[in-house]
């Protein structure tokens, strides 16, 4: 091929853009992955854990996916009806960019069974994941010099979809010592004229908690008080298994306008399968208007959306999945949370204030003064993918810096394993003086 | 409900963003489809075609998805490869953001066979459908004061990405005098040193048009001297039936970076299932840097992807798919640009200036001197949805007024009584002076 030194001087111009400098989850566990040296790492679970040089298996407890363990898998009903969908042929072509009619009726009906109302079907714009219902969002409400009010700790998603969009972005902190709970003062003192949402993840990620029916009514009624509308993040809605049943905000949209977020993803562990929401929970039109139902369509049309297929399948799943099933994730989530809770209490240098009641993840803190040689919790994170071949999200990736991220969605063996491996790391790098 | 009616005056300011005012192609589709009197249609055809009274099917030739017709439906190799991927039980966890390892692979190799140069997985990154790379692309590109040339007829998707990402959009002509051949001095007139990139179609949509190698040369010439890249949107890859072959746009990748646009839609007959891939085609690394990468990935870590278990699937229905079924697909869709080529010659008012060599998709142009009530295209489709239950796109929408796009990849049949219901219409909206 002939050489085109000559054109190293076109002026693409792309260097002039700004890509937004925030860390991903994804982008964080990648390199954390690619520290763990491949060499002494094979599919095999070891019990030498001593000098952590022997070869061992590679434990992730770092994203909230759980489908590589087998007690979390999906339900047979679901792949079934994704199967007989595909097969009669008449789903291979385009849906509309909002959603085919027959799902967006199955979710709006689905949906309705947590509401004192029916939402209508067109309340519902079926998405590519959780993850494209945020951007939609997130996108839709932007304009010049507006900001976003979001969860410390949060989930970093909305921070990146927010940077590239030119949208500001404002913390409120949940409160360690107070169950996670939202720090409503914040709330008020962050909140403007240009305020185009307030955030709210429940069950929370990172943090494992689930709001009780007073809190979300006390949020409901200080965004109302701001005069802006809440983004309710449900992704992992109904996955509760503490004290408090989780509560979907739509409860409280005659309050202020809720846009709830949510997919199939984690209730039914397909989050590969990219079937999500976007839902306007506004009984009273506050929010909604023929000229914002126009503005989210267009914005439907440039955007991939899920599979035609899959969307057919959604009545079905919804459907023929079986009680038995969610009873039984609910049960392997509490038996993971409560493992998890137990033998974090074994281990010097980490604290954990709240035990998980939701979700699939837990926040811990870590205690550097006990530590002799960790310099924070990206190091502690990387020196443990290194020398214990374990993965754990540093609290950093998610707003909280010297916090842990543990996601315990995994086979109980596996929890156990990683959690000993996590011990053994402290004690090996805890302050001897301190520790006796 | 409590009636919260004092809230009325909460100000959610979204009333300040302006949507796009684009038509789009659903859209309108959607409007003409509403505008046929339901109760006058009934799923049957008849052969009363006289007073336009009696009840029909409708017959659509508004959109370029085949899958209707069984003619056109997808090779069982391919849904076989699917319902293995998803039964496997290790494909419904998340992917990574820019594609399962495997797909990129897949799609890298299968693009190189057009190439004289093999293509990295790297530089493969895996999206919804064709929409979704359209989308990337524009917003990554996209920086304060820019624009971006488009085709004029081109498809609408492009100026709504515009839109919303406030990318100036600067339209230059296909000739149809010229096979819709690009208007070279338009490209060196348009472009400036804030124009990001020229979008090209090929095979062409709206046009039916395929690209000589020369002419292809010419255009990337072109871009060189004006020191831009090209997005080579080839949706309608290998879909070429008439005298020019397919060639991919990343064969003139050395002299200057082609993005190249694509997706399983088309060619497999399966756009529902939402797969697509952006490749940067720069050998040269003109364009490809670390940040650009960097800027890419972090875009794709807030889109929505297709399923895991679809891309998982790609490698196999790539390999599996017999040439017999390409090679059927093509045998159809020539013929039905035969077919449609020849009725339309019979038509009054209706001129055909190139037939059809690619793609699903022709142009004709409406002679309006001829049509006694008629008043634009828009006014020619919604006249002809209510009178004939039939379905064709106004040219407005891809950019051509007083044009009209007609979609031919349906069945032959079908196909026939929509233009012989065509010609009646003409010939009733006459005028009768002139036709005589």
């Amino acid at each position: 091929m002939e050489n085109m030194g000559s054109q190293t001087n076109i002026s693409f111009h792309t260097k002039q853009v700004e890509t937004p400098t925030n860390i991903t989850i994804k982008g964080i566990l990648g390199l954390l992955m690619d520290s763990i040296d491949v060499g002494r790492v094979q599919n095999l679970l070891t019990d030498n854990v001593d000098g952590g040089e022997k070869k061992r298996e590679v434990i992730s407890l770092g994203i909230g996916d759980p489908t590589a363990h087998s007690c979390f898998h999906t339900t047979a009903a679901a792949k079934e009806a994704v199967v007989e969908s595909l097969l009669l042929d008449k789903f291979n072509g385009y849906a509309p960019t909002t959603g085919l009619p027959t799902t967006r009726k199955a979710i709006a009906s689905y949906l309705s069974r947590d509401l004192p109302y029916d939402l209508s079907p067109e309340d519902v714009y079926v998405t590519a994941g959780c993850t494209q219902a945020i951007e939609t969002t997130v996108s839709i409400l932007a304009k010049p010099n507006c900001n976003i009010l979001l969860p410390r700790p949060g989930f970093p998603t909305y921070a990146l979809c927010a940077a590239f969009r030119n949208v500001e972005v404002r913390y409120y902190d949940l409160l360690p010592e107070n169950n996670w709970q939202v720090d409503l003062k914040a709330i008020e003192d962050l909140a403007d004229q240009n305020t185009i949402a307030i955030v709210l993840i429940n069950p929370g990620n990172p943090c494992g908690n689930v709001f009780s029916y007073q809190h979300l009514e006390k949020i409901a009624e200080t965004a109302k008080r701001v005069k802006t509308l809440i983004i309710a993040d449900e992704v992992y809605g109904h996955l509760a298994f503490g004290e408090n049943p989780f509560i979907s905000m739509g409860l409280f949209s005659s309050v202020t306008p809720i846009l709830t977020l949510g997919s199939l993803s984690k209730r039914w562990l397909i989050p590969g399968w990219r079937l999500g929401w976007l839902v306007i929970n506004d009984p009273n039109c506050i929010f909604k208007s023929p000229k914002i139902v126009e503005r989210i369509k267009k914005y439907c049309d440039i955007g991939g959306g899920p599979a035609t297929f899959i969307q057919a399948a959604v009545p079905k799943i919804i459907e023929s999945t079986k009680e038995d099933f969610f009873r039984n994730t609910l049960k392997m989530l509490k038996k993971s949370s409560d493992i998890c809770y137990e033998k974090i209490q074994d281990i010097p240098c980490i604290n954990c204030p709240y035990k998980s009641q939701g979700s699939m993840v837990v926040m811990v803190k870590l205690n550097l003064a006990l530590l002799h040689d960790i310099s924070d919790d990206i190091d502690f994170c990387f020196k443990l993918a290194k020398e214990e071949s374990v993965i754990l999200l540093p609290g950093t990736a998610v707003g909280l810096k010297n916090w842990l991220r543990i996601t315990f969605a995994v086979e109980p063996s596996f929890l156990e394993e990683g959690l000993r491996r996590l011990k053994s790391f402290c004690l090996r790098h805890s302050n001897p003086i301190l520790m006796n």
